[in-house]
């Protein structure tokens, strides 16, 4: 079981918390649901003051009323259980299942998320609550799929969580002397003697073990993970036909390895609020959603009408809900859903949007929300086909996790951000991208990029090997492989685990201040280029690009190419230079003449080391990619075209597209 | 009763700490103090714990010595109960009076103001000192009024705080049922079942509850308000005749509401700390002080011989010590008090400055404030006369707080900086202007300005209609008006509770990116302005610009004008466009066409709307103002002129000002 | 006794950690030292944990062995008791005794540094473990030195840090009315009227007493140094003939008084790591340890092979490993010792470097390192000979601390840049630089700077007017002088206790804003010069200028000068002036006119007094020097010369050193 039945086609909808409005409210509701083609909402995500007002006190009635209108109204229900937020008396009956910070802070009720996923008394009465709603609504036609919880993404650092840790490190590491060695904790004088003096990364004087700091991240991760674990089993038991999920928020915050988590929930969910360049962020986020869910649809369960940049709230430009929208959807969502319905009128969040905004229906949002309502049911049959991509970027978590802990080479070093250049990249050179773990069968993929993997294991190590001896190109950039699953460096010269397959040793790190760009120089002249051939990539149209920096001069390449943020000492030991270090400015000198860019034969594949940082439209080059002004996915004999930019587009095929048009056409049968 | 008898004329004087010094100082003290002028000295603010240095033990023995010898100079004791720095023994016997921090950190003695005004024993204690003062000076005859406190505004969050916050919601909530509606707790669970789980806004894990936090700033007025009563109550009934007032502190921090505070104060004192444009912080915080005082006469209870600009402090310029006093005095103070009289030698403000500098009395400071005391008895009949003002500004310490919530549209939206424009732009045009709350009586005013009201009860948006009514003229800038009492969003569209006033229904924000200005367009051409007649007022010299944004042309109006920080998607719904959004920025295109500023005609009256940021030149002349280069205050037959400036200005009158220069004048018979 | 024994030559080593690698590593690393020249060994430092993994028992076999392995191989042991980082079980059975912040927030352990070194089970742990070690150790034929704990600076602010400081202050005050006057208690009521009552400055709710402040920062060094000798007895008991030793770090937080601490360690060592200008900080941070040893030899115990500029770690250039070791050999280190011997690959500091990178052997530092250690040898002669220096600059610690203070007039002041300036200035212009406290006997000296000498006792300024009677050259900078020992404002005008030296009386100061320069011009016209003759120091050569300001045009003059940063108002008493302010900026018209740089005949010397911020070539030829460009430093019959820069320098005695070189030459028989 993985899709809600009788949602073959998209989903549509949002968040619709009735108990924040009056009853006659409720009404107007499911009759501008269904004039938006809204076919199904999630209830209770924040209900649960209102369910249980008092410790074993339910009232469930509103909420029986609630579920009936929408019945009523052929809108299904995605169900909350409504633990991301315990009620005020919880916290007052049980501190000690509050959060507590590192500071050992023990945070307060007044907002949301307060608790520790690892206390017994909120695990306990999180499995009642779902209990409850589970036994009452089990059987209510319009129950269609379970939403557990909210954004999971709570750390805590109390007593509670310092035990559950140490069980959770037992299991992992089995003994304190194997803990002792994979943390290195003869540095500094940290050798435990006993598990039970672990504890949890607290405040403390100076810098942290990032070991343990590691560790501790992927626990909790585990941990949220057993608290899911537990209500899914619940709901399993009493409604085993019903579909079991969770929304996965994204951020370098999150510390939820979403990929671990994929499977365990019956869909993938993800919650996606782009902030700078929303045509971008959205490929990122839904190409992201679809690795972890390994292929199968998934679902867009949170967006907004309006962008969040952080300092403002920006208004979308016309249509841009339509196109967003569509671009999760050809990227494998199964539908769009919304944060929240009907826009609060109080609490936290009264300015954040809503499907019917403060204004009311009658208002530009609701009439583009009700244009993408009449779109959606006809692209049914366009979502059948699996996504085509022409790349894989590889992911994961840990390496990101890894990346967050001081003391490394540079402060300004940035899993993120490596990874959404590689993804940026081929997005706006017409590559639809995948994103893979280290350990997936890579086979089926011609180019795999491997940024800023700065934690390997052997056995991935060896896997990328496989991959590249099987014909593959892997192209890999700087700081990838250097460390073990414990974040410890291997030794004997960077980059560690892959200095074989790349067929490069390097000496020393040089990171770079940020001014200084080094000039690059191919051997020989040329431009720089890793294929002699073109790679015929789809991409023929390009996007509006959004984040290019100023100076970058295009695929014309007569600027000189520089490597910039970083850079190394780079030694070949089988692989040949694509291009050098040149210059003479001091800080670079030491590095003049030394390989910058590397290509490896290695079976009957190529191996690509990239020891810096390449602009953009470099990076495009050295893989042979011309750029797309639109963008397309394929699916199968579909093709979804979307143009975010302000000028009209037309494609090889001869379609026309006007600024901010789309369109799902048959292209094959 | 209000002024203190004998003080018809000016205050002059500071706050005098004589036990920072041996008692030889003393003498030279009062003979400075004749020579300077003196005749009024704020005396004890930080003594208690010279006066009580132990629980119960009391020296009041060099106190004696001090009020007889300023009685003696002729000098008269504004007396000051010195609640505001408990000593250290005080946090020891009584740590749970101690103040705690959202955090829960307890603070500790060692600066001041360590002290929470909800705890009974610190209640008790402030009454016990303030009632053994009373007793021994009720009869001195030097004491001419009592100082309660100082700058009341440190908020705490403990138990006892909890206790008194909880009883406060019961009185202004009456139910649980109508304040989790009033807070709208229904939003992330945080449903109150019972009194006792309300807590004070305390660490917690994400947005607090806006409506929880705005109605805490509302109790820590009230509970420091309660706090001040009390010592008035003893001192009142063993003083009658001598008037109480405590000193307000001006800034965004402030918890304290100053015009509800107004009515509780014998007369109105505040203290004023310029930091990046003395005359105009000035003119704003003078005005602020008789709009709190009701039009009467107020007092300038500190100011300082230096300028504290928050990353140093900047000597005064010639002649700026006297010209600010003036300033002050100008606009309504009845005398120019300072902090402090002889600058320290130690202690965490040595270098705060002093009337008597480090350097002595052979000082550049000693004698401008000589001269300072020699102009002042001059001026006694000169501010006999109400000031005349030519417009109004509304102004609500709780729509500042309400603006002070985490997820706004936007997080750089800022009540003081809406109203501070407001008041610059009618200053630098010769406008006086009055502050007043949205529930007073508007009718003598035919302008009054609404900046960024963010929230107004449905009595107030009355009051508005009726003013307009009744002929007057009223402009209301952007976010104004969309949130009732307790900051929750009216629906149906912006700006709620001013859409009919204003005949606009504002349908989406559209908050701007920093660089981003849309141009303005206005329907038939000509110049922007509101009024077709010049507004006439008394402004004919232009002040110094000292906020001057470059690219301002001032009044020529070549430039296209434009908006900035704000727009919103604006609909005529009985008023006319004054402007239009136009342009073709991608960011600003979906207004183009869309009113910008509206003009309704309501009653007699007119209602204008301006729903985005206009720099401050085209303000003024959509408002028909012309540039004033001298600050002139009308009083009755009375005009106070300065010029602030450095620039010889000559007036209408032929009066020739040289820089720096002012003048006290009788204009009319 | 201060010297090791067998050590006459140069050290040569590093901190060496063999408990973070197996046994097999260890021979490596003996052969590598040997090859590298190695003879000295830091062992220990953060061994707590693996020689005493539970309480009282303890493993000492692996560290038996890696001892005999060293003497074995020919290289001496510098033992370290381990102290600065207890084990984790510490923590777990004294929580009293681990680190509470201001905040009150406990610390665990998980990183180093975890204790309070006034708590009695931390200070009865560390003798206890000092014990161990030295009757283990104390004939072991390898131990040539004792490294107590690491790298001492770690404030508590706990109860037992409470009673040691009560205990701190009876013996400094020795009544509380002499203390209530030393911290002007008066000021903000926090008089203490018994010892109990008075804290560490804790989280409190303003500005914190200044005074206070400092003697809880003289408490800190003094609290530590507790510490240190209380290990020190059981050392020197059972060890008598082996010196003892700590390393001191330098930095604007370390609360360890160095040159109070010199007195106590058998030879002083410093650890040192620049971030910016490494030559610069080279040659001022060795200046500064030679000042606290007081002319004897030092010992440079850390440094690294690359530079940590904070957000990033950039690689050393070719031979800037050797050119810094020498430049600190020169300045009166015996030696270069680094940390750590081989990089670690896990923990905390995993990507701080190592003589041994993570590449291996095979690799550029190694090499380097190699090299190094067959120069040292040489050099065995030429460090004989004392350093000659030709000025001294004056430094106190606690002139630092006090200018930590928040509410300074401007809150830029920094006394390390201040100092920093001044030393600057001489190395640039080729003049060696004694660094001494004001209390010393500085009559061997021509030329003394006084930078930002905030505080200052009468004795010590008694002091500088005997150097200057006797016919020294003084220089003194703005905010000297001010402030007596408890940070309290001397009276009667500034500089304080340096008026009738300098004869001059300043009446207000005047920070400026950092986009202000006011010119400065010299009465009777000619280039700004406070002697008539040249200074005629050794410097020939220019040094590269890491730091130079565009816009400085050098020693050419012909730029106007100007005063920066700060401004005062000075009046003549006695002294001439040098240059005056000048301009009609608004913000300096007051000045104008005003004297900026005195000269004061005193006795037979010179007393200058530079009341603003000059560029350093105006800095430079106000004194007459000229640019040197060459680092170059005498000792008796040899001098140390060290190309820093990049191009090719012939010195007068015609050397030719090429860029990046160096010479130790015999220039005088």
């Amino acid at each position: 079981m993985d899709w809600p039945k009788g949602f073959e086609g998209l989903c549509y909808g949002g968040d619709y918390n009735p108990e924040q409005w009056p009853e006659e409210v409720w009404k107007e509701d499911v009759e501008l649901m269904r004039r938006a083609g809204v076919n199904l909402v999630t209830v209770g995500v924040f209900s649960w003051a209102r369910l249980e007002p008092s410790p074993g006190v339910h009232d469930l009635g509103w909420l029986d009323r609630v579920l009936d209108l929408l019945h009523e109204g052929g809108i299904g229900v995605n169900l909350a259980t409504p633990t991301a937020s315990p009620p005020p008396w919880f916290g007052l009956a049980h501190p000690d299942a509050l959060t507590v910070t590192a500071d050992g802070v023990r945070l307060t009720h007044g907002s949301r998320d307060t608790y520790c996923v690892s206390a017994p008394p909120y695990r306990d009465a999180s499995v009642r609550i779902a209990t409850t709603l589970a036994e009452r609504y089990r059987d209510h036609p319009t129950l269609v799929m379970w939403h557990v919880h909210n954004e999971y993404g709570t750390p805590c650092h109390c007593d509670h969580v310092a035990a559950a840790f140490r069980t959770w490190l037992r299991a992992r590491h089995g003994t304190l002397d194997a803990l002792n060695d994979a943390w290195t904790t003869s540095f500094w004088s940290q050798h435990y003697s006993a598990w039970e003096q672990i504890v949890p990364p607290r405040a403390t004087q100076y810098l942290p073990n990032p070991s343990q700091a590691l560790d501790f991240r992927r626990f909790v991760s585990d941990a949220m993970l057993d608290h899911f674990r537990a209500q899914k089993a619940v709901l399993r038991e009493l409604t085993p036909d019903v579909p079991i999920t969770t929304n996965f928020v994204l951020g370098d915050w999150a510390p939820v390895n979403q990929r671990h988590w994929a499977g365990e929930v019956d869909l993938v969910a993800i919650d996606h609020y782009p902030s700078s360049n929303p045509p971008e962020e959205t490929a990122f986020a839904a190409d992201l959603a679809r690795g972890w869910a390994g292929g199968r649809p998934w679902l867009l369960m949170e967006q907004s009408v309006v962008t969040y940049t952080g300092p403002r709230m920006v208004a979308k430009r016309p249509g841009e809900i339509a196109r967003l929208s569509l671009s999760h959807i050809a990227r494998g969502s199964r539908g769009a859903m919304f944060f929240q319905w009907r826009a609060s009128r109080g609490g936290a969040e009264l300015w954040h949007s809503g499907m019917v905004p403060h204004a009311g229906p009658d208002s530009r949002i609701f009439r583009e929300i009700c244009e993408l309502g009449e779109l959606l049911p006809s692209l049914r049959e366009a979502v059948r086909a699996p996504v085509e991509a022409g790349a894989a970027i590889l992911w994961d978590a840990e390496a990101g996790w890894a990346l967050q802990a001081p003391g490394l080479p540079s402060a300004e070093l940035s899993y993120p951000e490596a990874v959404r250049q590689a993804h940026r990249v081929l997005y706006r050179h017409g590559v639809t991208a995948d994103f893979a773990h280290p350990s997936a069968d890579l086979s089926a993929y011609g180019l795999v990029l491997v940024p800023g993997l700065y934690l390997i294991t052997d056995a991935d190590a060896a896997n990328l090997r496989r991959y590249v001896e099987g014909g593959g190109t892997l192209l890999v950039s700087y700081l990838s492989g250097v460390a073990d699953e414990h974040a410890r460096v291997r030794r004997g010269g960077y980059p560690g685990a892959l200095r074989d397959l790349l067929g490069v040793r390097v000496e020393e790190f040089h990171p770079l201040p940020p001014d200084l760009a080094i000039p690059l120089s191919v051997p020989g002249g040329g431009p720089l280029r890793a294929h002699t051939e073109d790679a015929g990539r789809p991409g023929d149209e390009r996007l509006p690009s959004g984040r290019g920096k100023a100076g970058e001069t295009g695929e014309s390449g007569e600027r000189q190419d520089t490597g910039t943020f970083w850079s190394e000492h780079v030694h070949l030991r089988g692989a040949e230079a694509l291009a050098l270090y040149t210059g003479s400015h001091p800080s670079a000198a030491a590095l003049s003449g030394v390989p910058a860019i590397t290509r490896n034969r290695y079976g009957t594949g190529t191996a690509l080391y990239l020891s810096t940082r390449l602009a953009d439209d470099a990076y495009a080059r050295l893989l042979g990619l011309r750029p797309a002004h639109v963008e397309l996915v394929r699916r199968g004999e579909w093709l979804f075209a979307v143009n975010h930019g302000d000028d009209e587009r037309t494609m090889a095929s001869g379609l026309c597209l006007p600024p901010g048009g789309y369109a799902v056409l048959k292209v094959r049968d």
